[in-house]
């Protein structure tokens, strides 16, 4: 198997994983929780094919992803008690898949010859906007706006793809670096416990 | 009036006035009121046309099913006591459009070229994703996702469409044995008040 | 600096910080305040631009409009509680930017020669619904749908629009005319504390 391959299948797995696991926290039944599975895995690229207009949207066309995140779904709600031990290694390919599907956004950004700008943006967007659906659906105020550093190691990994490439550093070895960069900001605001400071309204 | 207007008719009265009665109950105003009758009957449809490319959605061209919807918020809010007490009306109608709202959102699927499993998933999404964004914009987890066999119909009445299909049955009584079975299964689970079980995170 | 740009900078500006002071509320970080800012200020457009099928939706492509929005953003952190003390003066830009946005979103609308009832659709959704999503995000009920004039403030505009072609205006006094009494009804309404009726469930 493919290194990419390996990475976009270790990375939908765990994005499915961890919406079929918020869904079970939510108490749906098995319909919900495969739907929070598939938003949490497809959502964010779905946004960007749809900002972008690319029809049909990647996902409706690929039938391997549907039936991926079909399966998951139902191996989480069996196994789910093992499943919620599995933690890091969960964490591992979510993590990959941040890195993996920022540059995918990127890459499309730059397919669609926008701005510098547009394309951290719907890096952002590929990579994170997923989970932001879930939270929505489930009702909460997405994590992502409150918590931790994840929106910002798809950001630093894409400034730097741009600073990068800026140098002329080949395709390949840019997002190679840019990939590695990002999962290491993750990995290491994870163990220190980083995140950006909450706006205080009252100071 | 042909069967076919008769039947998106009646659904999208009875998706429509669902939606306005779910809205005054948060205590709306009149035009909040309207706007939720509205992506209660449209929203399915619109995510359909939105996933697959279909522009302007088809709503947008559609002055009668606008008119419709504006009439029925209307309505629903000055006859709101008595609609309530519509329920087995309403439920008829709505069950109605669920079992057409399938066949329409396989049928898209099918134009597209898509595999079985997105024809499926575009069936659920246009019967019933209308009530999962009504859910969303007032604040509460979507009903689909906990209660009821709801989805649970369009999917087992879209897995018997693509086998009455394998066995060469024409179009026309696969789509009208698969209808009769959608509104069966929604019938005989309110009457005996059958759901999907909820996964419970304690076991 | 021409009259339109002016007001299009202006109702941007005060819908991005309207945005962020929203998030900043609900103790977000940074980057969920600049995603807020965002959303409200151009959310209206892009669920426009979706139900039209414009591609790339619009903001994607005009660098200067996200620039605006996130240096808005990160100043209405830095200065929240000056900002907050220019209510007024926001106030005033967000009924400029609402009066302008209707006139999009009608234009919008003839030009993919819509009906009037959706060309008054999209001048409320261009015009309002930016804020409806914020909402959305930050799990609240939709402002819009149960408080003051402003939606109502778009569609008497818009009506207004069709009734002044009708008698054959020419196109700019059209606007004008409709632009000020936008901005006049919505002025009037805060002014004198107007708003749509609640529609009480129990009555």
């Amino acid at each position: 198997m493919e290194l990419i391959s390996f990475i976009t299948i270790g990375g939908t797995i765990s994005f499915a994983a961890s919406g079929a696991l918020a869904g079970i926290r939510k108490e749906l039944d098995i319909f919900g929780v495969t739907v929070i599975a598939f938003v949490t895995a497809i959502g964010g690229g779905t946004i960007r094919d749809l900002l972008l207009g690319h029809f049909p949207v990647k996902w409706l066309t690929d039938f391997q992803i549907i039936l991926l995140i079909m399966v998951v779904s139902v191996l989480t709600v069996i196994f789910r008690k093992k499943i919620e031990k599995l933690d890091k290694t969960l964490l591992f390919f979510d993590t990959l898949g941040l890195g993996f599907f920022t540059l995918k956004g990127i890459e499309a950004g730059l397919a669609a010859e926008l701005s510098v700008l547009s394309c951290l943006i719907l890096a952002t967007i590929t990579a994170c906007f997923g989970g932001v659906i879930r939270d929505i659906i489930l009702n909460e105020i997405p994590a992502l706006f409150q918590k931790e550093i994840y929106a910002t190691a798809c950001i630093i990994g894409g400034i730097l793809f741009f600073i990068l490439k800026r140098f002329h550093l080949d395709n390949q070895n840019t997002q190679f670096i840019v990939f590695v960069v990002i999962v290491l900001i993750r990995f290491l605001a994870i163990k220190f416990n980083f995140s950006l400071p909450k706006i205080k309204n009252s100071i």
